[in-house]
């Protein structure tokens, strides 16, 4: 970027310093960065200059500013909002299609069951279960379907070991929420899903990363084949930012 | 985030709608963005949340802000930085390590060759064999060699017709610059990098994206194991955000 700014700059490396302290002294979720005036000092830097670090911080999570007396600076754990806001942009600028995101998960997620099939543990393997037999039970609803969905997907994203899978996994299914881009998944879909979805659940409980690899790939492209074949003006409607 | 305020929200939607117009107008990078009493007027708000609108729109790299008389903001294409910080302080704040990274290309590499297999044209493949040859004649000079490696991979994540290929693989490898994380490349892996280039590159231009897929799998594959049996360390620090 050879036209931005010296004060953007400035406020960016400022708070990519705020962020290395926070790492040194171990901060938690909760804690209070120091106070203004000592901040200033610290960085020797202009109040307008800190306040902008500060606010770039809190757009990206880092910290949230508490008005009031008594309030300021929290440290807090940034959640994926970010990641989201930053790629969404990004693919809009560029006119990329919804195809986009169906191609990215069909190169993630067997590679993240994949990792899953190792380092998952009991409980996890049951929370992932109960989202396979409750979308079984409650098929007649989509919006509870819906939900299971994306729950079995989530669950093997963050429980892959891998926090890059679990929070580009989260943003892309945010992205590509079935409802609001207009697919549909009429009840034959949804039992096809749960099949799908209980083949990966016995390769990822037998621990076995190959089969939970080739399940998971067969079950992305079918879903990706299904959309192209059916919904083909989604996949090729440019993807926009909306929160 | 149910502590987040209400003035940054304010902002983040009023970015949101000023990024809706500058695409309903189709608003090129260089175009100038109305000036600050209109967008006044059209957002319905103070100037203060119009500021960190801005501001907010130009830290994601979607404006810049020209200082002066005649000055404002301005439309421009985003690149990646937005992303790469995004995801850097995700990852910093779950302490994840570099690991992470090369997890993360192993999977999205082989889909990424696979896709450009059938979209890359005669001047990109060009463009590819450069590099690989490039390498080759300078095989002695490590610069050389990092360079021509990273513009290899990102010649196929550019040309793969996905974007977001193109930005996370640009991402990962900014993160996992070899020098600055203290991998060595000694002759003989140089060389042996140069020949999975070249078979990669012979598969692309084959058109075969089976072939594609494989070559590129067993290069990320060959590539994170040596990190692996030689720098365990690098792999296991956490992953920081350094501009």
């Amino acid at each position: 970027m050879p036209t931005s700014l010296r004060p953007q700059k400035t406020a960016v490396l400022v708070a990519q310093r705020i962020v290395a302290d926070i790492q040194r002294r171990g901060n938690k979720a909760g804690d209070r960065l120091p106070p203004e005036r000592v901040m200033l000092e610290e960085y020797n830097i202009g109040r307008g200059t800190l306040r902008e670090s500060l606010r770039f911080l809190e757009l990206q999570g880092i910290i949230v500013l508490k008005p009031g007396p008594g309030g300021g600076p929290v440290v807090q754990q940034p959640d994926g909002s970010g990641l989201a806001t930053a790629l969404t942009l990004l693919l809009q600028f560029e006119n990329a299609p919804f195809r986009t995101v169906t191609e990215a998960r069909t190169a993630l997620e067997p590679m993240m069951a994949q990792l899953a099939a190792t380092r998952m543990d009991d409980n996890q393997l049951a929370e992932l279960k109960y989202s396979v037999d409750h979308m079984l039970d409650k098929v007649g609803d989509e919006s509870v379907f819906l939900e299971m969905n994306k729950r079995f997907h989530d669950i093997i994203a963050r429980n892959s070991g891998n926090a890059l899978f679990g929070h580009l996994i989260e943003t892309l299914l945010g992205m590509l929420d079935g409802t609001a881009i207009g697919v549909d998944y009429p009840e034959h879909r949804r039992l096809a899903v749960h099949k799908a979805h209980a083949a990966i659940y016995e390769a990822l409980a037998a621990r076995d990363p190959a089969a939970a690899a080739s399940t998971m790939h067969e079950h992305i492209l079918e879903y990706a084949n299904y959309v192209e074949r059916k919904f083909p003006d989604v996949l090729n409607a440019p993807i926009s930012w909306t929160l």
